[in-house]
C-alpha cells in the first residue's frame, strides 16, 4: 500500500468533475493527477476523484476494507461471473483501467448510478440503467488477474507474477471447453438480484470499451431455505447442501483464505486466489440413482445434510468412523472421504446454473458455477488430486470450464483496485 | 368440462395408493379407473387420486380455477420455460401424461415434494429435492400444446386443432434458430425463485421419462423496484419499463386474453394462446445510442416510463399528439407508435435472460424471453406486422426463437390438465 498524505476532508467531499476542473484550474485535455501524489483516483468516465461507501444505503456491502468484497461476504442469491481479456498495451493503461473502475464499483455497490452527473440526452446514457430503482441488493464486486495477464510482454508484469498463480493441472475427467476457460481478468459480481449482478459487469465492461473484451461469462443462483428468519445452507441441483464446511471467523479465514505477509508475493498480502470451475451436473443420470447411492456418493444424508450415520448438518464428519464389520461408514470412494484425505481446506462460494439444453444431446446444460477461495491454488489442486479417479461423484459430473485468478487485497480509501500490484517495483 | 358426480368427501380425502388398492380391491397391475367415471386422476407416479390446493401454504398460487395459473398471476421474478416434444403414440397415452402431471403440479405449487410417500432409499428419490426447504415461492405452472402435436397422425388429434393455432408468419428481421423454436407441449414455470421454477420443469419432465424430451428451454428473470412496499414495473435490459400497458381486471382480460364461449374451438373456452419469442437484445449497440434516440425508439421516457412528452408512467399515450410544427411527439417509427396502429392488444408477461456470451462474436447472449397471452395469436401477429420493417427498435434486436401454444382452460377439482381437449369427441 502506498503512503498517502491527503486532506481527509477533501477525501470525504463528493465533488463533480466540473467542480474539480475549477479547483485544479485545468481543462479536460490537461486533466492528469498523479496517483502517487494524491493516492487518488481520477477517471475519464466517472466525474469524481473519490467515492465513499454510502453507509446509509439499503442492503449495502462495504467496498473499502482490508479484503475485497464477495469473498467473506455472506453468499448472495445471484452471481454474474465474467472472464475478460485485455486489449491495453502498457502497464500504465492497465493501471488506469483499474483506477477508472474503482469509483464505478463503489457507486454500484452503493446502489447508485455509476454517474451522478445530469444526463445529457444527446449522448448515450452513462449508466445502462436497468438497475435503476433497485437498491444495492448486497452487490459485491471482486476483481482478480489471471496468469495470461502476466505473460503479456507489452504489460511488463512478468516479474510480478506470484509463484502460486499457475495453470491448474489436467484432472481426470476434465473436459474443458476453451469457451469457458481462462481470462486475463475476472470480475465476480454477486448480489441478491440477477439484474444488479449483470448490470455491474455490463457497466464495468462498457466503461472499459476498447480496453477489454469478455472471454466468457456465466450467471448462477442460490436458493436459501429460511428457518426462523435465518438463511440455511443452499442446495445444489443434486439436492445436497453445498458449503457446510466452510471456514468462518477471522482465524479460520486467515488460515485458509487470506494471504498473510510473506506467504505469497508482497502485493498479494490480504488477497486470495479464486478458482472457478464450470461443472456440468448430469441431472438425468443422477435422477436415476438410488437415494442410498446418492448419499454414498457425497458421504452425507441428502435431507439433513448430516454426515452419513449422523443426524444433523453440522455434526462432525469424523471420517474414520467404522461400522461393526470394520467398514468405513462414510465410504472410501465418497466425495467427502477423498476430499478429506487431501488435508487441505478451501472456502467454497458456489452457485447453480441452468442454461437451457445442450443442443446435441438434449441434456440439461445445468450444474455448478464452483467458486472457491484459498490463499494458494495448491489447496484446491490437492483436494482435486485426492478426488482423482476414485471419486464416486465423477460418474455424475464433468468439468467444462476453469479459471484461476489472483484477487487483490482490499482497497483503502484514497486508493484504487489493484494499487498494490502497480505500486510494486 | 365433463359432468362428474363424485362423493365430495371422497374427493377431499387424501388417500395413499396403498389405501386406494384396498378400497378398490385391485392389484397394481389391474389398476385402471376411467376418467369419465370418477373424473379423476390416477397417476402411476403420484400415489394419490386427487390433490388439493393447500390454501395454508406460504406464498401459494392456486392451481384450481377457471383459468390456468401463470397468466393472470402477478408476474414473478423467475421463469423456466420449456418446450417439449412428445414420444407417446396414442391419444390415450397423451391423456395419461397430463393426468399424471396434474397432482405433481399441484403438489409443487403447494410447496410440497411431488410425493408424500416415505422414500425408500433403494430407489431413486421421487422428488429431485433441490426445492426442499423452500416454500411455494408463488410457483405457477402453465401448460400448452403446439401445432406439431396436432399434426402427429398417431395421436389422432387433427380434428381438434383450433383454427387459431398456426405457425407464425416470417417477420422482417426474424433469424429464428431451430434450437429455440417450436415444441409439441410447453411448460411455463414461473416462481419467485429460480430453483423452484427449474425444479418444477425438471420433475414434470422426469416423471414423464420416455414420453417427452425437452426440445429447448430458457431461464429468465425480472427485478422489481419496490416503492412504498409495492412492486413497480420491472425494466428490461434496455432499461425501459416493460408491461406498463397490460390489460387488468376481468373485463379487460376477457376482451384480450381469455377465450370466450364460441370464440375458438370449444375445448379452448377459458383458455388462451401463448406466444413466446427469444429476443436477443444487442446491448452493445444500444449502449452506444444517445438517450434521446433510445427514447424515440421506444416512444417513452427511460427514467419515468412516461409516454414521450408526458411525466408519469401511467399517463395516457395519446399517440396522435403533435408538437407546434405538426410533427408527432411520439415518432411514427417508434415501437409504441407502430404497435398502436395494429389496434390489437395482448398481455405481455416477459422476462429478461442473460446466458453468457455468443462465442463467435463475444456479444452478450442476453435479451428478452418475450411471453404474451392473447385469445388469438392473430393479435400478436397484427402487432408484429404493424411493427414490420419500420420499427426503430429493429436495429437493436433479433428474434432468435419462437413458439405458439394453445393453453388449456383451468382445472376444476376432480379434473386434470387438458381434460377439455381429451373429452371432446
Amino acid at each position: 500500500m502506498s503512503k498517502t498524505n491527503v486532506d481527509e476532508k477533501f477525501l470525504d467531499k463528493k465533488i463533480t468533475r466540473r467542480q474539480m476542473l475549477k479547483l485544479t484550474g485545468v481543462g479536460v485535455a490537461g486533466l492528469a493527477i498523479g496517483a502517487s501524489g494524491l493516492g487518488g483516483v481520477l477517471s475519464a468516465f466517472g466525474e469524481e476523484l473519490f467515492v465513499d461507501d454510502d453507509t446509509t444505503a439499503t442492503n449495502k456491502v462495504n467496498f473499502y476494507g482490508k479484503h475485497q468484497s464477495g469473498i467473506a461476504t455472506a453468499v448472495q442469491t445471484n452471481i454474474y461471473f465474467a472472464a475478460l481479456n485485455v486489449l491495453v498495451n502498457s502497464k500504465q493503461e492497465l493501471q488506469e483501467l483499474f483506477k477508472m473502475w474503482t469509483p464505478l464499483a463503489i457507486r454500484m455497490m452503493n446502489g447508485e448510478s455509476i454517474s451522478m452527473e445530469k444526463q445529457n440526452d444527446l449522448i448515450p446514457p452513462k449508466d445502462t440503467g436497468e438497475a435503476q430503482g433497485l437498491d444495492a441488493r448486497n452487490l459485491s464486486i471482486t476483481f482478480g488477474v489471471g496468469l495470461s495477464l502476466f505473460e503479456k510482454q507489452e504489460l511488463g508484469l512478468a516479474s510480478l507474477k506470484p509463484a502460486e498463480l499457475k495453470d491448474l493441472p489436467h484432472f481426470p475427467k476434465d473436459q474443458l471447453d476453451e469457451a469457458y476457460t481462462g481470462g486475463d481478468i475476472c470480475i465476480q459480481a454477486c448480489a441478491d438480484d440477477p439484474q444488479v449482478a449483470f448490470h455491474a459487469v455490463r457497466n464495468l465492461v462498457r466503461a472499459a470499451s476498447g480496453k477489454v473484451t469478455i472471454k466468457w461469462s456465466q450467471a448462477g443462483f442460490n436458493s436459501f431455505p429460511v428457518e426462523k428468519g435465518k438463511k440455511q445452507t443452499p442446495r445444489n441441483l443434486f439436492a445436497f447442501k453445498d458449503g457446510t464446511e466452510n471456514p468462518s471467523g477471522e482465524k479460520d479465514m486467515n488460515e485458509v483464505v487470506w494471504v498473510q505477509p510473506g506467504e505469497s508475493t508482497s502485493w498479494m498480502t490480504s488477497g486470495t486466489y479464486l478458482v472457478v470451475r464450470r461443472i456440468q451436473l448430469h441431472l438425468e443420470t443422477w435422477d436415476r440413482t438410488s437415494l442410498k447411492e446418492q448419499e454414498k456418493t457425497f458421504g452425507r444424508h441428502r435431507e439433513s445434510g448430516a454426515p452419513l450415520g449422523k443426524r444433523n448438518e453440522f455434526d462432525g464428519m469424523e471420517i474414520e468412523r467404522k461400522d461393526e464389520n470394520g467398514n468405513y461408514i462414510v465410504p472410501e470412494n465418497s466425495h467427502v472421504f477423498l476430499a478429506k484425505q487431501a488435508k487441505a481446506r478451501i472456502m467454497r462460494r458456489s452457485y447453480s446454473y441452468s442454461s437451457g439444453i445442450i443442443d446435441s444431446t438434449g441434456a440439461y446444460d445445468a450444474g455448478l458455477v464452483f467458486v472457491s477461495f484459498q490463499k494458494d491454488p495448491e489447496q484446491f489442486i490437492k483436494i482435486q488430486n485426492a478426488l482423482g479417479r476414485l471419486d464416486k461423484l465423477n460418474e455424475y459430473i464433468t468439468h467444462r470450464g476453469s479459471g484461476v485468478f489472483a484477487c487483490f487485497p482490499g482497497v483503502k480509501k484514497g486508493s484504487y483496485i489493484g494499487e498494490a500490484l502497480f505500486n510494486t517495483l
